[in-house]
């Protein structure tokens, strides 16, 4: 199968499973309900989805369904993306090409749908694992970790403040692109490594280690596009981390420095593959595409 | 012990499990970790981790330590009360006397923060609990559960729809006050119990019965105060409730009918605890004592 036609496939898969493990919008409270639907049926990449399937088809079929894990990542990635539009966050109207959450509702609706998509996330780890509970508890340990103060919520936080002060040092800026971005893209590797059941502790290791570098050179490419890219193209507001006097690797470094480090984490991915049993062929196409990507 | 004694011996412990399961202040970044603390630390009734430990003690010394889970509904229950709090929820500057979260930081640190507590909670339970992962599975899902879309969030997002509109019926304030309320102080008995180890699935199902129960009773008596005691002794707005035009027990059956509700339900708590095993001493004085606080 080419990479296109795969990379649908997972999607596909990735959009039905998520479907599939949501309540339905018709569960009461209506509104609430209707608005998780709504966040998390805007589309996007499913970057973190494809990437716990691809993880999870490594050496064949998978000993456990991914499919509730990679809703759980999404789950708590749209989440993050509600709460960090609201008003008090980054005060964005426009997301993945639609209004966001709390101008499509309301700010308290939004809120609460980020709240309950979190929490979601955990009760899937919790429901859909009960056939081997230790695997559901390492899910929910790793998506737990990943997903907490010290890590997404705590590079969203320094994000936050390096906003407000004088801006972020390089040490600062990795700081907020591996907590905000890379642990959460981590995760997700490693859940699918946990579903397919055949990684040992080193490869695990190798896995994880693949998950920094994809998310560093994932956020390095998102500075670059928000820079370079329209509106349009992108689906979400361009030129906001400049309007904003927000520190980015093109701010810091400049747009050709800025490439260079994305190309080097970009290889550094690469090899992380070449350590990894199976077929990496998938994985290896997408580290490239992601390089390349032009939203 | 009397009951005082004993209620203050919960406090403690809960506190200091409390002060063991949340990471250091100095925790980077230190802002988000101080503001995690400080709502934490606030005080408050500490009635949720306190049920939980009393549960757990039922038949004598529980099988595994209830303290990282009882720290785990605290994180849960304060998140809660961080996000109610916010200017686009109740908008409320005082909380258990002391400026609320967002008052004393910003809107975006209490947003983060509450985030931060509720991911926390199902990190406990995955770390905490690695002896016995289907213990630790069965104490997500009753978390995740309680907390989740269709009863603490549910709850809360009716009572909000409800305050919008021309106020709540008897049957739609049962429903908010059932998974605002009582869904949370049912799953803190619940994980009591699961940490116990000793009460078989009927006996479950009488503490799941009697946490609806003292959820209902409890939820009656805090519409009572809020319209008839001070801020002063509550520890936060008092009659904002009345002044909110927001339907409660109170506005709906009026105040002698209310305390005959709050009566029953006492009442049928205490049925529930007849039907338990062990030592229900506690959990009994407890229930009577609910019914006749003053904040």
């Amino acid at each position: 199968m080419d990479f296109p036609t795969q990379f649908n496939t997972y999607v596909t898969r990735a959009e039905q499973g998520i479907d599939t493990c949501l309540p339905a919008a018709s569960t009461r409270p209506g509104r609430l309900h209707e608005a998780m639907r709504y966040s998390m049926q805007a589309g996007g990449k499913r970057l973190r989805p494809v990437l716990l399937l691809a993880a999870a088809d490594l050496r064949g079929n998978p000993l456990h369904d991914p499919l509730p894990a990679a809703a759980a990542v999404e789950c708590v990635h749209t989440y993050s993306l509600i709460h960090d539009d609201l008003p008090c966050m980054d005060n964005d109207d426009m997301r993945r090409g639609r209004p966001t959450a709390h101008r499509q509702y309301d700010e308290a609706t939004a809120l609460l749908a980020g709240d309950a998509l979190l929490t979601h996330a955990f009760l899937l780890l919790s429901t859909r694992y009960s056939s081997d509970s230790e695997l559901s508890r390492e899910l929910v340990r790793e998506l737990a970790s990943a997903a907490g103060s010290e890590q997404l919520i705590g590079g969203q936080m320094e994000d936050l403040l390096a906003g407000k002060n004088a801006g972020a040092t390089g040490a600062q800026l990795e700081y907020i692109h591996l907590n905000k971005t890379a642990a959460m893209i981590r995760a997700s590797l490693v859940m699918g490594g946990l579903c397919g059941g055949f990684l040992d502790g080193g490869e695990m290791g190798t896995l994880r280690g693949l998950g920094r570098e994809l998310g560093l050179a994932f956020q390095i490419v998102d500075d670059i596009l928000d820079s370079t890219a329209d509106s349009a193209t992108l689906g979400k507001t361009a030129g906001k981390d400049a309007r904003n006097g927000k520190t980015t690797y093109v701010s810091l470094y400049g747009l050709d420095e800025a490439r260079v480090h994305a190309a080097r984490h970009t290889q550094a991915a690469l090899d992380a593959l070449a350590k990894l049993p199976g077929d990496t062929t998938f994985l290896r196409e997408l580290t490239s595409m992601m390089l390349d990507r032009k939203k």
